[in-house]
């Protein structure tokens, strides 16, 4: 068996675990060799799960300490540009989190980044490599539905985002950091760009868990017209509070294909007529997607040793930034939004 | 439209209420017009309910005092022959309850009766009735999973038999009061009849419910061989407190065909993470069965204006009987019992 | 038992025999005894096969020659008005099918006609009498899932409309021929009126079958905002080909609510690996709602029986009506309309 | 991390296969060193394809030459026992597929060898790995459900088995190779050990294919009770064709558990409402039991590491084995057989 690719995790907390236990526990052509986080208590209750002795800060001191071929950036938003830019000038492979940043300025810069400097640059939709979406995605390509029409995606976290990405000046709010998947998954699925938006959110649970971010809203939807004429939705609810809920419906000419379900398990409990028969229901997006998370990592290493191309690339992550920021000038403005628009305005700012 | 067929009810409980509801509510092609049960207050209530006044202690009494031409019987089963051969006799149709009778000699005599007196004779299958169970039976039928090979029937009940209905003495127990569907299924969609069967019985719930009958058994499971080789099994558990259950499994040469469900109602809720996923189970057989029994009785009123003969025959009726016989006698000598030896010595009694 | 409610069906077409059905096999307490069609070759298939001999061109003829107490209306929308406004001033109950009327004048006209003659109007929101819908409302009401936070209701019908329904020249188009009950159904469980819409809607298949009526669509979808915030949408594809698919989801603060599934029957089978399983799907309405449609009937007879307000009125027809006109707008201008600028439009009209 | 364990692997077909995928993909905790197999084509392919230069024709000649601490055996049954003794003597810890062996004397030596070298011996039980077994059995640990009353497991496998595996002069037959698990699992379940049993069995589709081995059956069904009085069934087919299904079900003094389900993957499709919605479903047992087959082996690993005894030990084994010899007596001798009988019957051979 070929050596193992040394990586280097960058963000330790919860989606920086659940890729730490990937390396560890389920991927032999992998090794966690360096782990960076700036809560040092974080880093060290991770480094000590894992057994990572190289603990850092600062990326910085890690690329100046430690050997590695790859990154796993898992960091706020906010830190993904200048954490994706450094690591492609010191040559490294990246898998970066979603949402890939919070413009498209950014965005650029990340795939000019990893462009100039022959770096891979992978985004974490690991709905991608999820084998419900994978298949279902397989058999709409083969026309099994025939042509796209309709398609609705979901996302309904359980918990409270964490401040800096409720808020629509640290992150781009829930659409953004919960929805991020929905907006690549349509877009794959719809087999399209989306081209205008229109979302309606609300608050009903913010006040009672005293959020006072400006502009919080924990409901959102957003009504989809893509290039070919797909229309759809993408909903959020955030927190639910219920499970982890991802789910996808498309009707397409032929009939209808329907991705995911709410049940977590196929062990049905009955022991209360009154009550009914219970079953397990995702509790977690860990849970949902625990197959989706190590193969995305496995692709991505797979990738590093082939020279391949990810299939979740920095363009993808870019049109999930853009339908996002489309979706918020539409909430701020009350009216239908064109991608076509905010990329004007994109390119006036930075022009 | 045609005037109804008048009918008289025998048997104001539970199933006769059931039937009764049918008629009231359901059934434009016949009325409800006279109520016999030796019960009185249960006659008074039921006849109050449904809005009939001519209500008797006795079959004898109706017969002279009320006009109808056909009755439903659902009284215990140790009364069924006497006021079947009467009814017979009388020229009235009848649509009796499961189970038939008693032993065979019994179900030769309703048979003959009702042969002789040209009137029409309908077991209460209703499953026979069910849309799930009618369309599954059609598709066995027309060969989509081939030839059968192997079937698998249940019924669980959720409360205690009263006590006739448990007593090996007054009815033949749990097989047949709570079974008798079962019997029936799997003789239909195994399309053979049953040649020998072994029964393993237990009771677990009897002594905490202070049920001192002997041989009482509240869980049963009889594996069964059919003519043309099919093997399967049948389960009871009465009480079995969570909910009415009755689901059908059917393996073929070609495929596998499963008929119903626990759950009661297309609704999921999730409140509860923790719990899981929610959904209403079948409460009780009148619920689960809502459409069947209308429909059985629907057929026996057609069958009385078209004079076709009912789907659901004695003879079907008299097999059960002979199934519930054999799985009797397996269970108290704890071998495999064939019918043909039951039959040998029901003839050898009757000769 | 009472004797039947006299009813004269005006529309003898799909819907109509629907009813017809429901009157002469399943409602002891109704007759059907007069039919109304102006196509003379269905009003004698339809009067032939329900055994009805008072067969009448227009309704003026079945009032001069025909008792009854109650109508119902199952002829195409733009005949709703006068039908109704005449069957009131004679004094007729009045079940008039959905969408209610073309436009809110004559949602007006029909309530103040029938309040003014002391006349009930029930319109065809069979929904209200389904089930399950019945039951998920009720525990919404008792706050099983918390105050509702986002609602999504679909109907996907399986062929093309009629070309009188697809115009919006002559009906309000699918959001009001087809979705009609999902405009109903979202302000029933939001508990509250909608107050801004969003439409995009798409032509996919229309080319392809000949359809060249202006501003013809097959797939729509609605984003919804109600004045207790609760956001949603409704969508509707018609011709969906694949079968009549009729579901809706419900978020409240405390968990999920799903009612309706694409299955139509608890089978299974499954006779090729590579297939998978496979159970049978809802067809058509009249199959997914078999039981409402009885039941909704059976309610109306019951309340001209108690003097009781439909539970389904012409003040829920008309938010129906309010909401597609809204709805219509939004696609034409291409943004968001609120209801009260429709009202106020509405108003300055008749004004 | 700690060096990986090093495995040979004895019998490189389609089961050593997936062990091998399992350590080659999944498990970075262990390393396959050796491959063993008397088939040299076999041999050399599956080395090839998970790079293991290490070849052997046999477990002798992997001995001398290669270095490793366990063994995992998937050759045929009746080579279980010496391969088992012979690694057990060196010093291995031995990972041995079901079923354990074609006797109890087999089993016993099994035991007594890896007790008296202090070697682990786990059987290959996989599915109490599996995460739906393992959650439904710790939920009627804790009494979620009660005392269990009745249980019921099946296996239906899609292919016919190779000669060896069906003739049981060979093997145990189809219940020892396909049902094995069901075994297993009714005794984990119940909570107890089988005492009697009863078997019916058919030959459906030997013919058809050519099978002429004497006692050669397709379709078994197995009446169990415990010697706690829970009652129950192990049923199988194999040829079943259809797909590879895996189930059981539970009923205990207060309520029901269902494990698993046909579908194997939570995607719907519909695109013919004549044939209705589908699913796929589980293919194959490496499919269905994906994630059971590199837990099974993961927890071995764990077990030589920490010297934990393997949850699925010789006693498991022998048990399974112990039932298939009473239910393959009572098949022959149509009469229900203890399983004291045959432990006598094994003592008096032996002794």
């Amino acid at each position: 068996m070929p050596s193992p690719i040394r990586v280097c995790l960058i963000g330790a907390g919860r989606a920086g675990q659940v890729h730490a236990n990937s390396l560890a526990e389920h991927i032999p052509g992998g090794e966690l060799v360096a782990l960076v986080d700036q809560n040092l208590e974080v880093l060290k209750a991770t480094g000590e799960r894992f057994g990572v002795a190289a603990r850092f800060a600062t990326f910085e001191q890690a690329l100046e300490s430690s050997e590695f071929e790859a990154v796993i950036i898992t960091t706020p938003t906010f830190t993904h540009k200048s954490l994706t830019t450094l690591a492609a000038s010191e040559g490294k492979h990246i898998f970066c989190e979603k949402p890939m940043a919070l413009s498209l300025v950014e965005c650029d810069e990340m795939i000019e980044a990893s462009g100039s400097h022959s770096t891979l640059l992978q985004i974490g939709f690991m709905r991608r490599f999820d084998p419900e979406f994978q298949s279902a995605a397989a058999r709409i390509e083969a026309g099994e539905i025939g042509r796209p029409m309709l398609i609705k995606s979901l996302t309904h976290g359980p918990g409270l985002p964490p401040p800096w990405a409720r808020d629509l000046e640290t992150s781009n709010g829930m659409l953004a950091e919960v929805n991020s998947h929905d907006w690549d998954t349509t877009r794959w699925l719809a087999q399209s760009n989306p081209a205008r938006v229109y979302a309606e959110v609300a608050n009903f649970k913010g006040a009672a868990r005293g959020v006072k971010t400006p502009h919080f809203y924990d409901t959102a939807l957003v009504s989809m017209r893509f290039e070919n004429d797909v229309i759809g939705c993408i909903s959020g609810v955030c927190p639910c509070d219920y499970g982890y809920d991802a789910r996808v419906e498309v009707v397409g000419e032929r009939g209808i294909l329907q991705i995911g379900e709410l049940r977590g398990q196929a062990v049905v409990v009955c022991t209360n007529r009154d009550q009914g028969i219970v079953s397990p229901v995702y509790r977690t997006w860990p849970e949902r997607f625990a197959e989706a998370y190590i193969r995305e990592v496995k692709h991505f290493l797979e990738c590093i040793r082939t020279g391949a191309q990810p299939r979740s690339s920095g363009e993808d992550g870019r049109w999930a930034v853009l339908g996002v920021l489309a979706a918020t000038t539409s909430l701020l403005k009350q009216r239908p939004v064109t991608l076509s628009e905010v990329l004007r305005q994109s390119r006036a700012v930075t022009g």
